[in-house]
């Protein structure tokens, strides 16, 4: 099947009629079912199908084993996203093993389709959720104990779901296995739109942090509390908006967003006791994000003081630069006849693995430029091209 | 009984785990448990309860008719509201009918408790509902089309509940039956404390406007947007928090509050692709709202602009400055034996009924001083003060 046909195959699950595009989260109902279809795509051709104990779910052509050739990305997305980002990797690795048993190859080494659990962090906050437990970056029992906006525990998700969360935690049984990692994803800006190619390799990921402000004032009412007597936690929510903003302007290649923000009780005719608010941060280069998140932080407090309000920062996850394996990306330049190398702000469960084992990127021109939202695109010609090249490239790593 | 206990026996109804304090809105699970508990509790008083046609329940001591003297308030309440607003009067009510009933007290014109739908606008956004429709304030299409956060319409809540919507509207039937009007409420501010008196007499209402400010920008990746590429509507959102902290505390006597703001699709990595918040503000004196909200509505435009965004401002509901009828006022305050009339800042029923009988209010004193918040308070004390001072009132007005 072509990667195209089983993205239409999924089209329906999880949409969000609401915000648009789809919300497909960690053991939601679409995610789940999409955990179901991947599980039946990977049977029918005859591959093998492993959930390791963080959720991750692996489909092995030939026997499990070290020095395995690992492809994959994930199906959950960001709140009301877009249809590839994720998706497109798992299919068109499907596809890729299409392409490779219509051929008549045979993999030297043992190939894996791996499909990371929450790459987007969408329910309980932290990225790469299933590469981080995997390699041990993220702490099991902090992992257990995240809770989405329901206030429900990753654990009671899990366990609802029938997933074992006593078992989440490092693997290095399965890290051992990976010999490398490549992960096909849509592109998320207009890098190959400006070069006029299909595919790139990925070269780099610039740091990410993600910070949760959390300012508690006094609720009240909005009509009979005098100006001068509100604690009123929007305004400096409000501040942390402008500086993040204002600051991540006055600093070269940095990217500061506040994308989610909370009041609490959140009535029209009531004045917030608690806003909370997600500072999404990345600056490349060392101890750059810390410094970014600290200039808005100072903000933040100064504003919180002259308000009354306290403040809390939370430092929910932070990644340090990744630099993809350039011995991996420059054996799949060759597969693919020459194609441009793009740095980016987006992470990615590669970038996870990429501390651990050689791991690259092959990114996928999309036409509009725009990802995380339903705009989000890829042409057909263009999914088949990533299809086909990444079938080259594991045929070229597997023999 | 007494209104301490009828409030201890809906004290478990409605509790908002998440955000403290009570969420009891228009037709949810506690809101339809407390109107059955207000039934059987008049049913238990021998009282007729009749529901009119904007869902507003009526129990009847005496035969409905015109001239009657009318007491009463809400039972619903603000998104994580206190105990109080609104309860203390539709209880001080019942209790007040006990007192009078106590002491042989026979009405010669019929008596009525009123409890008045949605009065906080906490599920569709327009406060006063009931009273707005039975007044014809509010046209009942509108009303009809209005919808709550899960994008359910006001008719198809109704319909569910089992009312029926396609006779909300005007009810000049209803309304000529009102000779006069009395709402015993909680204060919602400090001015009782500092008077050091457990009763108040109010004098008016300060004009009130709700508007719902839509910002449209682009969704985009967090990550991969590079800050010029940006056209992010929590930019301008954020301004009009700040711009209406900065015109309101320029405006003698104003009040401007961004308490409710939501961006879509409110993703931690996602640049949002819209924001709504709702500006609630209020200041004294025919037309000063609307040009209050004019100056902050001009940073707004200008900051959407700024950013490439787009700006929809609706307004959702406006109130002029209300007088309570002064002779009503001066005979309540002749009963109780003289106590302090207050303005408030905070919008009433009683004052969507004052353009069209005569109208007042009794506020009990809060010593907390804060509304709107699980911190509402009252003292016993002052609660029997309330309901026997109700009980003066409707006997003198009743007899």
């Amino acid at each position: 099947m072509k990667a195209i046909e089983l993205l239409a195959d999924i089209a329906g699950v999880g949409r969000d009629v609401a915000r648009g595009g789809y919300s497909r989260h960690l053991f939601d109902a679409g995610e789940l079912e999409l955990r179901d279809w991947f599980t039946e795509q990977a049977m029918r051709r005859d591959l093998t199908v492993r959930t390791d104990r963080n959720a991750n779910i692996w489909a092995w052509w030939g026997s499990p084993g070290p020095g395995a050739v690992v492809t994959g990305s994930h199906l959950d997305s960001v709140p009301g996203g877009g249809a590839f980002d994720g998706p497109l990797g798992v299919t068109s690795a499907l596809a890729a093993v299409d392409i490779l048993r219509d051929k008549g190859f045979r993999p030297a080494k043992p190939l894996a389709i791996l499909v990371f659990a929450e790459e987007e962090g969408g329910r309980f906050g932290v990225p790469c959720l299933g590469s981080r437990l995997l390699t041990g970056a993220l702490d099991a029992d902090r992992a257990r104990g995240l809770r989405d906006g329901a206030g429900i525990t990753l654990a009671e998700a899990a366990t609802k779901a029938g997933y074992e969360p006593e078992r989440f935690g490092a693997d290095p049984e399965a890290l051992a296995r990976i010999g490398c990692f490549v992960e096909l994803h849509v592109e998320q800006g207009r890098g190959l739109i400006d070069l006029d190619s299909p595919l790139a390799t990925g070269s780099s990921i610039i740091a990410h942090g993600r910070y949760r402000f959390s300012f508690a004032g006094q609720g009240n009412h909005a009509g009979a509390t005098l100006i001068g007597d509100r604690h009123d936690p929007m305004l400096p929510a409000a501040a942390v908006v402008a500086a993040a903003r204002t600051v991540a302007a006055a600093t070269p290649d940095a990217r500061a967003t506040v994308g989610r923000l909370a009041p609490t009780p959140g009535g029209t005719n009531v004045i917030a006791s608690t806003v909370d608010l997600w500072l999404d941060a990345r600056v490349a280069g060392a101890g750059r994000t810390p410094a970014l998140v600290a200039q808005i932080e100072a903000v933040a407090k100064e504003a919180a003081a002259q308000e009354g309000c306290t403040l809390t920062v939370t430092e929910e996850s932070y990644t340090d630069d990744v630099v993809f394996d350039e011995s991996l990306r420059r054996g799949m330049d060759r597969v693919l006849g020459g194609v441009p190398a793009l740095p980016t702000g987006a992470g990615h469960d590669a970038g996870v693995l990429a501390a651990h084992v050689p791991s690259g990127m092959l990114y996928v021109r999309n036409p509009t430029g725009i990802s995380h939202a339903p705009e989000e695109f890829a042409e057909a010609a263009d999914i088949a091209a990533g299809a086909h090249g990444l079938a080259l490239v594991l045929e070229e790593l597997a023999r």
